[in-house]
């Protein structure tokens, strides 16, 4: 009997670590979650991440393959199959990760960071299928992006292309992580809605049920839920959000002239109440030669296990191009 | 004997076109230039072209072989190979140009829009070579850019990408001729600083030679002898449109992550008057993973035939794409 080929997914983020293995119709065969422990080195990382693939793989092992791996990870350098210095994980310094992989399992492996991953992840599973040229957007603490411009992800000369989140949306504004002002993730983004809320509490003497929570507290989703009761600054969070967000869409789009902007991560959960403001003031910005030209969708992937997903299309992808080049 | 094989680059402008025969090494055999008259029906100005087409190849016809055409216009469509509405040209309509040049002359024709074959043209023959990722900046009338994506142009979904010259400075800033206010070609251009000596003109009451010349007879040039001799407004003119242009580079860096910008076109003959402001706020204002790693350099073809070269450059780069295909 021939073994099905199989790809191993591996989704690290600051809290948990995912990881699953997919065929190349994207069904996941065995999936499992484990906590990252960012405060942790990575020589104890690794260690239970070996452990835990084992385990995934043990069951697999009679019918099945596992010919390459994907892993999408924070700072992820895709030239150099590298994790450098990313600011939530105390790994200590640039790992080489794909190296590490290879090592252990002797299975080719690729790496980029989550959002393009994210991005490969649509163009064969989800959203993007068929399109060649569109843009995904990951709105989570941050705004990440991935670019894809004829088929291919924009890696750029460093590999780090693709930073939208810290395009610019007012040069005196809010204050961002990496040390500049009026980046477009302080205004778009959950952690960027809650910045606007504290904002709009502090402008305005309107009721409104959000004065009674802390930034802290304050969920996406509380403010999602407070907007479809009608509570005018949750409404007036999107509406302010949904207008910088399809400002800076508009421009984007004389970049690349994608076909389709793809909404992803929890901001995208609010749905309509982010999508209506952000298509109007993007089409009332645009260029005249792109007006009612360019998509606004949802990811298609959000609720199955998109990350994991993502990093295993990107290894097929990988594959792919291998074979076209050999 | 065996002929050489050459290609025709056809550079078409709205006061003048060019046309000339080059070979693989960038070597112009022979060039001529005639007037376009822009307000010509096509059915006009095709016969006129092929005339001078013709007349330029006899004496090349004996030694070499005319293998491709390349054709840089206003409004140029890479994909369906057509000249779509440009503004500047009553040339009625959408005309597919690339048909009716290989029905006339059984030669493979590709044609694409002024700063993209310029772009390609820097990369085979000029300021790019050996570059992948980079992003060519055309500072005249408007401003034009050509994208490069890992060695290949961005042409996006519609086949026009690139327009940063329509990226947003300002949204309540100076009117465009695209309808839209604050586009960085009214800032950053001939045009956009002749708009910034005007309103310094306004704005201050310092002595200066400036103030003889009206707006439409004031040139680049004046602006930048004026500079030269010390001339405030005319200083102050470039630092304000360096200013500007620096902090939009630092915005566009977080796209593609190029390795280099390259400035062409009559503000780029400012050389370091432009270049000291634009490289000191694009740093200033850098994403601080790119700090100091992207050049900003000027065109190595801009005296040399540049838009010629980039039309031959398009053709050639086409050429050698369908061989690594086939």
């Amino acid at each position: 009997m021939n073994k099905k080929e199989i790809i191993l997914g591996i989704d690290i983020g600051g809290t948990t670590t995912t990881i699953g293995f997919t065929d190349y119709e994207g069904n996941m065969l065995l999936e499992t979650v484990r906590p990252t422990r960012a405060e942790q080195h990575i020589t104890a990382y690794l260690p239970r991440l070996y452990e835990a693939v084992d385990a995934l793989y043990t069951p697999l092992r009679a019918h099945n393959v596992w010919v390459a791996t994907g892993i999408g990870a924070p700072n992820g350098n895709y030239f150099k199959g590298t994790v450098e210095n990313p600011p939530n994980l105390q790994w200590g310094g640039v790992i080489p990760l794909c190296d590490l992989f290879e090592k252990q399992y002797k299975v080719p492996t690729f790496l980029t960071n989550d959002a393009n991953a994210a991005a490969i992840g649509e163009m064969k599973f989800g959203a993007a299928k068929g399109m060649k040229d569109f843009i995904l957007l990951t709105l989570g603490t941050g705004l990440g992006s991935g670019i894809v411009v004829d088929g291919e992800l924009v890696y750029g000369h460093t590999g780090f292309a693709g930073e939208l989140g810290h395009s610019t949306v007012n040069y005196n504004g809010r204050l961002c992580g990496c040390g500049r002002r009026g980046c477009l993730e302080t205004y778009v983004s959950v952690t960027g809605i809650r910045r606007t809320v504290s904002k709009l509490l502090a402008d305005s003497l309107v009721y409104s049920e959000l004065r009674d929570i802390s930034q802290n507290d304050l969920t996406g989703e509380m403010i999602t839920d407070a907007a479809l009761q009608g509570d005018k600054i949750a409404l007036e969070a999107f509406e302010y959000t949904g207008r910088i967000f399809g400002m800076k869409l508009a421009e984007f789009s004389v970049f690349t002239s994608p076909e389709a902007f793809i909404l992803f991560g929890g901001l995208a959960r609010a749905k309509d109440l982010l999508l209506q403001p952000t298509l109007k003031y993007m089409e009332a910005n645009m260029f005249p030669a792109f007006h009612g030209k360019i998509k606004l969708i949802f990811s298609a992937l959000q609720d199955k296990n998109a990350a994991v997903l993502g990093a295993c299309a990107l290894a097929w992808h990988e594959l792919e191009k291998q074979k076209r080049t050999i």
